[in-house]
């Protein structure tokens, strides 16, 4: 019953392991700080593209070694995190799946899930897979913007797939607990369905006020000195990484554009008792949802003007 | 030439003159703190409809006396500020506009500027009337939200009227800029049209966020474990007051209704590239977009989760 391919993972405890975290931005930078600073692994080895963002994430201590020879530097890790947009994993996946060592645990920090799942369910057998996403994010990008507590506190979704053996998963898990995030084992697919909703459709909504906002002030320049918090806070988004954005889009269109079809009959019908002067139904929605609104304990901390 | 029933203002110089504030909530509080602090004026009396609102005021030194009582409060006032919901203001003013003394600078905070603007055109000529909107807000409400610096740097929209002579523009500019604004002369309907993109269009858009998550968490309950700070963000403005966001909508429906229908076809322009898989044009338009957003120098001070 056994598979001649299988191996057992090369470490399965995260105090022993190596991990080598592929992409040193926001996400993959932070991940290495926060293993740094809490010292929960072995050894942490930063793979980047450019070199001057290996030497600075050595020179910021949040790694032990750095390179920008992405085979060199899996070589030797017991766990590989991938932390690049979505479709740079997706592109990545098939090569690097092959030379990976026997045992090797590979897991990714990309924002969709159901087609990296898919990408990782072909890889070869003798390596662990295990998708999975940090609920964190600024959108500031970079290195420069990492923070070894992002993902403090934060949901740390695992996308385990039906080869993902309970080992690599608890080290997946472990791994998301080391950094102070709570483990949430979530389906790829309903993932994505609920991101679409927290997460993606927030973005679009900051990108529509934006190019609304902007066309106007295009004729009206003084509309910028009528922008209050309110109008920041709605349109941050819009600011996000345009590159991570557009994987994000493109890999999860379906479940995007039913929850903007959504969106868009939910304020056609705030429109309709605008136009109607319903004022009873307005009060009682508009109160309705300040409650919940209020009563939700989102984390205060967080992200300020990127500019 | 002269009208018999003119009054000059009874002070012209903002550090001699008494100001009255009408309501002691968020921005009334504001006014009051930021008036003290600087010492802008000879005198600051509170005029709060709760008795320990009042005392509060008193004891925080926001204000120099206070009372529930509305005529003997603003009797011997040289300046006269409202700053209650915007429907608040339009049931008081005829009555009060009646029992200023003359020469009183009449002046109010509300969100809209053009009912109110009309409503103090009706008032007799004896009193000097200059409808104002400060560009800042939390969505926290009350007293205890007040902050003595929360006009710094922000827009004070003032809309003069016709009747509105050099003198009381001046004074009231001159209290806008007291407390750290920046005054800017805005025509009542041409600020209503532009705060109705951004400021009530945004409110909305948090609010048709916050119902349709909140309706599918009903059935999925993990959902809210993976709302981050972009969710918070976006969906922050759902938590204001629902009196002053109500007054808002009713008393500028019509521009608010145009905003709407606006937005959802900039949405609907989204929806349609993404179901059409046109990741060229996708790209075009965040790139143009988060460009716009990144260029924006808006104030990065600001407000936090309210809850």
């Amino acid at each position: 019953m056994t598979d001649p391919d299988f191996a057992s993972l090369s470490c399965s405890r995260l105090e022993e392991a190596s991990v080598a975290i592929v992409g040193l931005g926001l996400m993959g930078g932070s991940l290495a700080a926060a293993l740094k600073v809490r010292q929960a692994c072995a050894r942490v080895i930063g793979i980047a593209r450019r070199q001057e963002t290996a030497a600075r994430a050595l020179a910021l201590h949040y790694v032990d070694e750095a390179t920008t020879e992405l085979v060199a530097g899996v070589a030797n890790a017991d766990i590989v995190v991938l932390a690049m947009p979505v479709r740079t994993i997706l592109q990545m996946l098939p090569d690097l799946g092959r030379q990976l060592s026997p045992g090797t645990l590979l897991i990714d920090l990309g924002s969709t899930k159901a087609r990296i799942a898919e990408a990782m369910a072909a890889l070869p057998t003798y390596v662990h897979v295990c998708p999975a996403h940090p609920m964190c994010g600024k959108e500031s990008a970079g290195l420069d913007a990492a923070d070894p507590d992002l993902f403090v506190g934060r949901t740390f979704v695992v996308s385990p797939l039906q080869r993902t053996g309970p080992d690599a998963l608890a080290l997946c898990e472990a791994l998301a607990s080391a950094v102070g995030a709570q483990p949430l084992r979530l389906d790829p697919a309903h993932h994505d369905r609920l991101v679409a909703l927290t997460s993606h459709l927030p973005y679009l909504l900051a990108l529509g006020l934006m190019w609304l906002a902007d066309e106007a002030a295009a004729s009206e320049p003084i509309l910028w000195h009528l922008a209050a918090s309110g109008f920041r806070d709605t349109s941050r988004l819009a600011a996000s990484d345009v590159t991570m954005m557009l994987d994000v889009l493109m890999t999860n269109p379906a479940a995007i554009a039913s929850a903007l079809a959504r969106y868009r009959e939910h304020l056609e019908r705030v429109e309709g008792l605008l136009r109607a002067g319903d004022e009873m139904a307005l009060q009682s929605l508009m109160e309705a949802v300040a409650r919940r609104r209020r009563a939700l304990n989102l984390h205060a901390s967080g992200q300020r003007e990127s500019a």
